[in-house]
């Protein structure tokens, strides 16, 4: 693994100008010098209220293989001016992460703008180096992690969710990112079979459009018998069973035989036979109303008779809701004629707003890409050198930082609720439960408040120091109270 | 390199219904048979008129290396249903690309809506698995290199781009995906050291809020003096010949002594004596007006006095273009000062609108994330099997696609600038140069067009076949003619 991630993310994956400062620092020997650095996000995300934080995982790898080696020190050299001081490269040549320590809030959490979710220690030169590789782990993997919560909660707890953004992501590594924290942001399902190999997230596919429009006739139906689910050895002409059922489900929903397609039905069949228990065909290659759900019914029904049970269809055009709520009505329609109880799921590829009966959602190019804003914009600044506070002051004053090693604090009520996370200078006296305290909302105005908390944690934990990866303990609680608010004591 | 791309894009690295599917053709006899698929988008991204076509090397490797380990095929006999046929298993760990055909628009191609961009021919099985693969490594590497072209346009042919998006990127094959193909698409620079390393890329940066704000006062800089260019031995005391650039400046300026900070002083000294050639800081940590900008004049006329040049200077928020018409005004003042000529150049980190005085923009979150428009949307259709031609009909009227194998040619006119691409059927003659053709412009009325090209070429070519790359022709002209409008033939 560690080498898998040494190739992912060598050290050379970085802005070049952390090497310029690197040898300006080293120049004038303050490379070694403690200093502390902040890494968080001005804004919560999608305009909402909260962010879940993801990409720690990779973060404690990168920081574990973060060396150079002879060939990336030679890179450097040929990079930087001809003036360079050789005795520099030696320097890189024997940099690691031994004296780092990263105090950082747990995977998957949810978090909220401005709070210092990670605080990177350690020789100056060194963490101005993990800079911009700590940032791209941490920025993507946080946005699309949101953005998966986002649809979560939209979708309810019931609904499956299904990520399919391989095709539409930011190159193979994007897709595979995308699949690992939208599964942490809540996602249960992904297309990505790399991503099951790797990370064992469940994999989840049928069929494309191409598979449909592939076929032209029954006859390209091979074999053309199924066995019976039930153990009836003799194998059942399933054309002609099909057939039979076409007609029946034309006379019951007023299809047109002359319009459906022989090739659709062909596809559905050839699928069935191959797969009788997983049925779940693309029924919009044609027209839904006219041919596809005919179709459907038709080979679900044989299969019913054959006693397998079909899973369900999947909707990829048009007004989705309204055609889940037309195919529901539509199979128990058939389950009537049946006298069995078919509980079909429907898999659509778009969100749904309105009345619908969808079972199954699945989501590519607005989940992966973060269409509404697609970054997160983390960002790692000093804080302390020297134990002496730092700051930076912007022309844009909400760009402009705030100086001091900081504790995080999430204080809980009396059921054990999140309501609000304190930031103070880490040289200040923690809160204590069951004692009142004075704190400034966050970005308001001077309004003082004072709350009690039942319960007092630290919202971050030491999870790397001394070159090795901490024993990292379990969040209290997952993803699930979103209902806390930020503020700020200083 | 092919161990590292099928490292980087395993054969896994697809959607679960491909291998779905491909066992639904397999058992139906049908996954021999000949079957063409067409990828291209179906509208110019970013609402612009054009898109630059990249990611075919990329692809090329992918195709080379495209073959299943008994670890893939094992995972795959997890995942698919138990009724799978083990002899399916068998057939996968045997395939590979031999039997694909691959015809592609060369990689940096202007090109346009719904022109197929890339031809895959093969046996249907193969030619359908290789599907989410190739959009993946298609889709995103030809947006951001259209978003890069869009830069260039905008930027005009003098000043000079860099990339600075590894932080904001989908993860760290986002962000080597982005520094690759905006350098494709009209970017000089990226910040990206890995992307420098691996693919030649020119690398540039200097220094990040961080360096300045590290700094409090001028004992921390060391040496403190430097020796002057034109070979001088004796060092100079650089902190007195800077205090005292530093007071005529404040005087030519009126800028007040107070109000500068000495902090910001001491670190653009240390990066100074460390890259006495390179000098070029960023100026806006604490005030541009009042302090960064004077601290700049001091040092850069310091060194103009030991005979180096500054480089310029970078800003990185409030109104860029005024303060970049300041700033050159405040150069022009310093240079009548010393009667040298000093062309400075300024660094940003936004794109301009309005009047400027902008040498070099760096371009990150905007650029790699594609934000007005974060996905391409490139399909792959099927358009033939076994000589037949196959299309989609859609509730979306516009996702119906065009059947049957096609040719594409580009039209140049007399003075060889391309002003119309024709896309016909394979089977139909091609146009001539010289003779008078009719066609249907696309997504218009009916109304026909008639046009005499001067010269025909064919937009695709074979790039791959029998499992080997072809020769690549280079692309006849660069990115540099969008002036030309697409119409289709049928």
């Amino acid at each position: 693994v560690a080498r898998s991630v040494r190739e992912r993310v060598p050290p050379l994956l970085t802005d070049l100008y952390q090497f310029t400062m690197a040898y300006a620092y080293w120049r004038t020997g303050r490379h070694q010098e403690p200093a502390v650095f902040e890494l968080f996000f001005r804004d919560n995300p999608f305009g909402g209220g909260f962010s879940l934080f993801a990409g720690l995982h990779d973060c404690l790898l990168f920081l574990r293989t973060f060396r150079f080696t002879d060939e990336d020190v030679e890179f450097l050299r040929s990079v930087l001016p001809p003036a360079t001081d050789p005795a520099f490269f030696q320097f890189l040549r024997g940099l690691d992460c031994s004296g780092v320590t990263l105090r950082s809030v747990p995977e998957g959490s949810v978090v909220f703008a401005r709070v210092p979710l990670m605080e990177v220690s350690g020789p100056l030169a060194v963490v101005q180096l993990l800079e911009t590789s700590l940032l791209c782990l941490v920025n993507y993997a946080s946005l699309v992690c949101s953005n998966a919560g986002r649809f979560r909660l939209a979708a309810g707890p019931r609904r499956k969710l299904l990520e399919m953004g391989l095709r539409r992501a930011q190159g193979p590594d994007g897709g595979l990112t995308a699949s690992r924290y939208t599964h942490v942001g809540g996602f249960d399902l992904t297309s990505n079979v790399q991503a099951g190999f790797l990370y064992g997230i469940p994999v989840a596919g049928t069929m494309a459009h191409s598979y449909v429009t592939s076929f032209s006739s029954l006859e390209e139906v091979r074999p053309q018998t199924l066995v019976a689910r039930n153990g009836d050895p003799d194998p059942v002409d399933v054309i002609s069973l099909t057939k039979g059922w076409l007609r029946r489900v034309c006379e019951l929903l007023g299809g047109e035989p002359g319009k459906i397609s022989e090739g659709e039905l062909a596809a559905f069949l050839s699928y069935a036979i191959a797969y009788p228990q997983n049925f779940l065909p693309v029924i919009d290659s044609y027209s839904v109303g006219r041919s596809g759900l005919l179709n459907f019914c038709a080979v679900a029904l044989a299969l019913c008779e054959l006693d397998y049970r079909p899973v369900g269809v999947r909707l990829d055009s048009g007004d989705l809701c309204r055609q889940s709520v037309d195919v529901r009505r539509v199979f128990r329609l058939c389950s009537e004629q049946r006298c069995v109880s078919l509980r079909f799921s429907l898999m659509l590829c778009a969100m749904f707003l309105q009345e619908n009966e969808i079972d199954v959602v699945g989501v590519g190019t607005h989940l992966v890409t973060c269409t509404r804003q697609p970054s997160l914009g983390c960002v790692y600044k000093l804080v302390e050198v020297r134990g002496r506070p730092r700051m930076k002051i912007s022309e844009d004053p909400e760009k402009s930082t705030v100086p001091g090693r900081k504790a995080v604090y999430r204080l809980l009520d009396a059921e054990g609720h999140p309501f609000l996370d304190l930031v103070c200078l880490a040289v200040e006296s923690p809160p204590e439960a069951g004692v009142s305290l004075s704190c400034y909302p966050l970005m308001c105005d001077d309004s003082r408040l004072s709350v009690i908390p039942a319960q007092v944690t630290c919202l971050r934990q030491e999870v790397f120091t001394k070159g090795r990866v901490s024993r990292i303990r379990r969040p209290a609680a997952g993803f699930q109270s979103c209902d806390c608010y930020i503020w700020l004591i200083m």
